[in-house]
């Protein structure tokens, strides 16, 4: 069996000011994919322990993955810490120092000399180049792989998945094929659905089930090995549609689409348009439809109405609505989603109004009240909500009840 | 310096299943109380590689944390593991066994053969007994100090709060107090960042810094020890002074508020009322007002026009200026901050329209084109910008810069 190993630096993490997302990142990634580190080891900006660390880790594991620390600053320690571990000499890839230059002109930023670090890596090293992002590099080193990535996370993910990922998955296979599906789920516990896996479970003993709250999804990540490639996604299809059978529409797709993504696809499958009314949510629904590209294709716009005069004057909801159920409840919601259809002219109308708190609760309204309305062209319907949490959380909640709701009546 | 570090067990770690809370815990305890650890090393519930690790550990720290691994199940070898490496009998603690049985009895659970073990610890250990909930205990080894706390978190806390971090504050301190402040800057690249820095540590030695890019902003870290605690506030005022004179309103503030909660607070303070019409950023912004509790004091509401016929429909944005400038331009920016403002009645209207990307660039506005628009009761004003990025990114970007222009603006 393969052993591996994480170290990670920077001095924001040994401080505790933020949890090391790139450690568990890969961690998790791994394990998905069924291969175990031994060890994850967290440093400071400080290169002698570092060197040491390296050291060690090269003594027990086969490959080991270093984040961090190969940025153009002074306390980006790795690359140096590493050659003298390794006992390499450094030198200045020109390629890599042309790609430099080049980012920097595309984006228009000036030239400076500690660029130049960047391009200053061990010899035998091979660039890891996303394109478009940060680079980081591969080493073989007796029996060992080293993979360095960048720190940042967004920069680490590019590169683990598009580089080290396939690499390790390839090399720790042994002519067995890795076939991977991560299920997303809306609307079931983390209990409930542990224990709809383990009755599936019973029937599938070749697959590794991986659970992971994903707040305000559940994510669930399948992983089989074996000789036929095709065999592997046929049996995952088989789990998939065993799953979907058990739990019916809380099951939304694999981990590629994101909710709105979803939404987005059918709406222009439909040749539909939307638009939306927003008041506890503040905006959150647009901006979530809205990081789809190419949604302006069905994404008409929206109207965020913060106070009733608003929600009269721009969605036209009646005073004596508002006056006698209030900004929060069915009614409300209801002449929201026909008020934005109308102004929007689209065939679809959705609308949220409720109280996202902390204060403005009541005991006949609580923190976490909710309506929701949706318009179509066969009618307008309401839904009722009660949500518990923060703030951001019952907001994020809401968007994400909406924004189901649609896909389900999209069906 | 006293040096340290801290060593946690559990598969669940090194799967990426949780993230490790305790480490992160203890961590921030001990940075807030100004004892720096250089490494967290997380290992899975196996024997071998913890006796390495301890080994190595005594051989660099002064004081060593350890949680997990302490329960009465066949993977909990900490003890064991740590009898190993520090060449310790182990032997079977009398009073901490009659407590285990106390307790258990008070709880009304039956004796069970393996929670004998839960009182065998290395001979010269101390017993931390918190009373009510699960036992560590402590180590003295050569120079070093070993700590052995439970894994479970709430456990965890109530043996560090009590005995290690008290402890080891008497120990470290010296008679030295620390401060620390974190401050945002918005509007600075991390080089330039980094140079303002070094130059302010000229006159500053005895200051520690920190530089966290926090996308789209970059934080800095001040940390400071001494006799006095007065005198260090002052010296933290003094070099924030000094930082802000270096770089001029890029400075937000410290990390406690959020942009958004610092453009609310001027809001408030000044009596105004805000509406925002949003193409690119498609309801971000007012996403983010909304996040702060109590933004209804002050924010409106705001549109979200995705299409040029809700710009001339709800902004009032003229068609003319639509077809002969283009959605996207200083004109379009201007009249939709003139709408906003108008059709919710309040004094101040932002607007932002650009291109988010991936697609819908051109030769003359590239993805990243921005334009931005500020109303005000003393008349409107516009900028432009070209952002680099993701859409998720430009989004971010315009967002923030939408935001900040607000901030300056209300000074």
């Amino acid at each position: 069996m393969m052993q591996g190993e994480i170290i990670t630096t920077g001095t924001e993490l040994i401080t505790g000011r933020v949890g090391d997302f790139n450690a568990r990142y890969a961690a998790r990634r791994l394990h998905e994919a069924g291969i175990e580190i031994q060890s994850i080891t967290m440093l400071g900006d400080r290169a002698p322990l570092l060197k040491t660390v390296l050291t060690q880790a090269l003594k027990r594991s086969q490959f080991i993955l270093i984040t961090g620390g190969l940025g153009p600053t002074d306390d980006d320690i790795t690359v140096a810490a590493a050659a003298q571990a390794l006992n390499l000499r450094l030198f200045e890839d020109e390629a890599l120092l042309a790609r430099i230059r080049r980012c920097l002109g595309e984006r228009g930023l000036p030239w400076e000399d500690r660029y130049a670090r960047l391009a200053v890596i061990p010899e035998g090293a091979t660039v890891l180049d996303p394109g478009g992002s940060a680079c980081g590099f591969s080493l073989r080193h007796q029996e060992a792989w080293l993979f360095f990535l960048p720190g940042v996370p967004r920069e680490m993910r590019v590169l683990f998945d598009s580089f080290v990922l396939p690499f390790l998955v390839g090399f720790a296979g042994g002519g067995k094929y890795m076939r991977q599906r991560t299920l997303r789920l809306f609307g079931i516990s983390e209990t409930q659905l542990q224990e709809t896996v383990n009755k599936l479970a019973d029937w599938q003993q070749e697959v590794c089930v991986g659970l992971y709250p994903n707040f305000p999804e559940n994510h669930l990540t399948l992983t089989m090995r074996g000789p036929e490639p095709q065999a592997l996604e046929d049996n995952l299809d088989r789990l998939t549609a065993a799953l979907a059978r058990e739990v019916g529409e809380v099951l939304l797709g694999p981990e590629t689409f994101s909710l709105e993504e979803m939404v987005g696809q059918k709406l222009k499958e439909q040749g539909l348009t939307l638009a939306v009314a927003e008041s506890c949510t503040g905006g959150l629904i647009c901006h979530r439809l809205t990081n789809v590209p190419g949604s302006s294709d069905y994404f008409l716009g929206g109207v965020v109405t913060y106070s009733n005069q608003a929600k009269m004057d721009l969605l036209r909801v009646p005073g004596a609505t508002l006056e006698q159920e209030g900004a929060v409840s069915g009614a409300t919601a209801r002449a929201m989603a026909l008020g934005v259809k109308e102004i929007f002219h689209t065939p679809l109308g959705l609308a949220v109004t409720g109280i996202a708190g902390p204060s403005g609760g009541s005991a006949t309204k609580p923190v976490g009240t909710v309506h929701l309305g949706l318009a179509t062209p066969a009618g307008v319907a309401t839904r009722h909500c009660h949500f518990h949490g923060s703030r951001e959380e019952i907001k994020a909640l809401t968007a994400q009840t909406a924004l189901d709701w649609l896909r389900r009546e999209l069906k």
